[in-house]
């Protein structure tokens, strides 16, 4: 047996143990990892100066070394986010529904775990921490593969964490790291249907797009954000400039920002200066339509690409539309399913805009930056899912379960 | 573009529409589509007698040929299922929860049709209809892939239904058929992430596996029923007969049938004698370990390969456990995560055997043949999955739907 078959044993053997685990015991192993995490914090802190070195001679970005830079701070602020793990209500055991049938059966239908959770992801120490914390809590096992930029601090955190849990109680393996990068290894993990239940990856567009195709376990696609807001013929201009604003700049690396804005023929040459302006003052360059560039003169062309791109930077593509129907039909087109905006005071198109638009979140007079678990007031997230099957838009614990029918009789047979 | 994007083309095209639908024009085409299928009877009959021929001259099995025949009276059920569905409750537009923010935002999560769902399934033309009758009733378009065996008889019933269905106001593109029946057409349409947005295989282990190895599109996973039922120390063993023999025999060809009898080695010598004469009376042929062989003397020894197999005839593997943890132990490593039963009078025997059996369905004194969506009162069924995410057990409209989450503000924007 390979390295990455024994852990999927491991995983699995740990699962049918974790699954039965009540919600006191997981919360005290919670408490002990996020104490570890403080304790151990010079440990943590010189294996990301290692993983850091690396990243220099390697020539990682700034923005790529901002995201594997560990410090106090954040590992206090991994410690806090276990702890708020823990006081979230356990999903495991939920009854769904149920009822009785003329014959006598009574049904049920209870939360459950999924059972063993796989989490691709890159650079982001944090993911490791925050994707066991939700895992354990919502009783499933946890297999983390994360990138080889950030293996030291990935492997370090995972023995803090993984060792106080089992001190607590929790099954050995209930928390596992696959101590390889290559893609070899990534690849059994994909295909290990036997031992993984779901695989959920946490990245950027080539790392989702590689585990969907070649994945043969079942995949919670997340994350990509192409998301649009459209300022309808009818929309408050002061508030689509608030909630523009807010939507492109306010922090625009996530996939929750806005990347396109739409605007609608009718208040194009009031709106589009204003809102130029004000998006200039704060860095932002705009790439627009042919009809946006003879309001905005000077600014750059969009091609058939930059309606397409998640920019998670400064820029932002503008085009102005004929109608809502052209609204709707470009973000159909051109949007990753994720987030989208509508500014606007007429009934109808908001109702007609929230309807047909298929993406997981839609907003009538609001930033779409509030796609997020901890906004909704779901507690913790896992990811989003752009995808519709399971779940859709923000996850968190709940998203994390699957269901199971239990069925009490007394004899009865089926005629 | 090829035909099979075409197709995917068109059902997307469709699907926009579809999921705008509400739930009285759905219905008028049920009922039109349930007419047309009375009305078209002899066509629909001749063009399966050209498949029964043509099966005949292929030699298929009797059971095959049983599967594909239809008759006067099999249209009349598939027209009858038609509009049984459209008296059911429209899953779509349901508000599955909803609250309101600190800061005045208001999330509602609704209902929405998955889009275009792929259906790849095995020789019965009835399929071709029930499937289409649920996807149309839940909002979605529906691409329908049936065998090389069928497919005069699906090219026919298609055409009746989808003509029905439009003249009575479903969008064009609503319901197709893949003309095709080579492996390119089916790899084709498994790949066709940008038009399809679930794939569900119906039919025999072989095909389910093939789907789910090489599909890109999510598949949800339906069928394979390696069911146990666990007769234990404390069983009433009257009821357990009788649970029994209805599991193995009252009809043995379906999933929900059991394959597998296990017996706690205190009833063991009391209760196998019984229930296998009992059983032999009605053709069951069975498979045992030693144990059971050495109380049984004269039946035939059980192999490894016997507890993974899913007869789906009259053959029986039976085994003796020593305790409860072996009997959940033997169901978790060899079943097939469908329907499981314990016979007991023992709480905690229960209560521990529902938490740890790791299946959709976990019966307390009943038997297995009730897992089907029919029985358990949920409408008509689209499949029964044994997968984890999305839906798990019998699959009705409901599982045939994603969700959204709807936010409305005043020109709120994130701090």
């Amino acid at each position: 047996m390979g390295l990455i078959e024994e852990i999927g044993v491991k995983a699995k053997a740990a699962s049918r143990e974790l699954c039965l685990m009540n919600a006191e015991k997981k919360n005290r192993a919670l408490e002990e990892m996020a104490l570890a995490l403080s304790a151990r914090r010079d440990d943590i802190l010189a294996a990301n100066h290692e993983d850091l070195d690396a990243g220099r001679e390697a020539g990682l970005s700034d923005a790529l070394m901002d995201r594997l830079t560990l410090t106090e701070k954040r590992i206090e602020d991994m410690a806090q986010g276990l702890r708020e793990v823990a006081a979230l209500t356990d999903p495991v055991g939920e009854v769904i529904d149920g009822w009785r049938l003329a014959n006598g059966l009574e049904i049920r239908r209870v939360r459950v775990p999924l059972g063993v959770v796989g989490i691709i992801y890159e650079a982001r120490p944090n993911v490791t921490v925050d994707a066991a914390g939700l895992c354990v809590k919502s009783g499933n096992a946890v297999i983390l593969r994360g990138s080889s930029s950030a293996i030291r601090s990935n492997l370090v955190l995972t023995e803090v964490i993984a060792q106080a849990g089992e001190g607590a109680g929790l099954p050995a393996g209930s928390i596992q790291l696959i101590p390889l990068t290559d893609r070899e290894s990534a690849k059994e993990l994909m295909r290990m249907r036997d031992y993984v239940d779901v695989l959920i990856p946490r990245g950027g567009v080539g790392l989702i797009r590689t585990v969907v195709e070649e994945s043969t376990v079942p995949v919670i696609e997340t994350g990509a954000g192409n998301c649009h807001t459209y300022i309808d013929a009818s929309a408050d201009l002061e508030m689509a400039e608030r909630i523009v604003i807010n939507a492109k700049t306010q922090r625009p690396g996530v996939c929750n920002a806005m990347e396109t804005m739409l605007v609608h023929e009718a208040v194009a040459e009031e709106f589009l200066p204003r809102a130029a302006a004000a998006l200039r003052e704060r860095g932002v360059v705009l790439r627009g339509c042919e009809r946006a560039r003879s309001i905005l003169p000077g600014i750059e062309a969009a091609t058939e690409q930059d309606w397409y791109e998640e920019y998670l930077d400064l820029i932002l593509a503008v085009k102005v539309v004929t109608s809502l129907r052209e609204a709707i039909d470009h973000i159909n087109t051109y949007g990753s399913r994720h987030s989208e905006a509508i500014v606007t005071r007429d009934l109808e198109a908001a109702r007609r805009f929230t309807a047909e638009v298929d993406s997981a979140d839609v907003y009538v007079n609001a930033s779409t930056r509030f796609t997020d678990g901890g906004q909704f007031g779901l507690g913790a997230e896992i990811g989003i899912s752009t995808q519709k099957l399971h779940a859709r838009g923000p996850m968190s614990l709940r998203e994390l379960t699957s269901s199971k029918f239990v069925i009490y009789g007394e004899g009865q047979v089926r005629p």
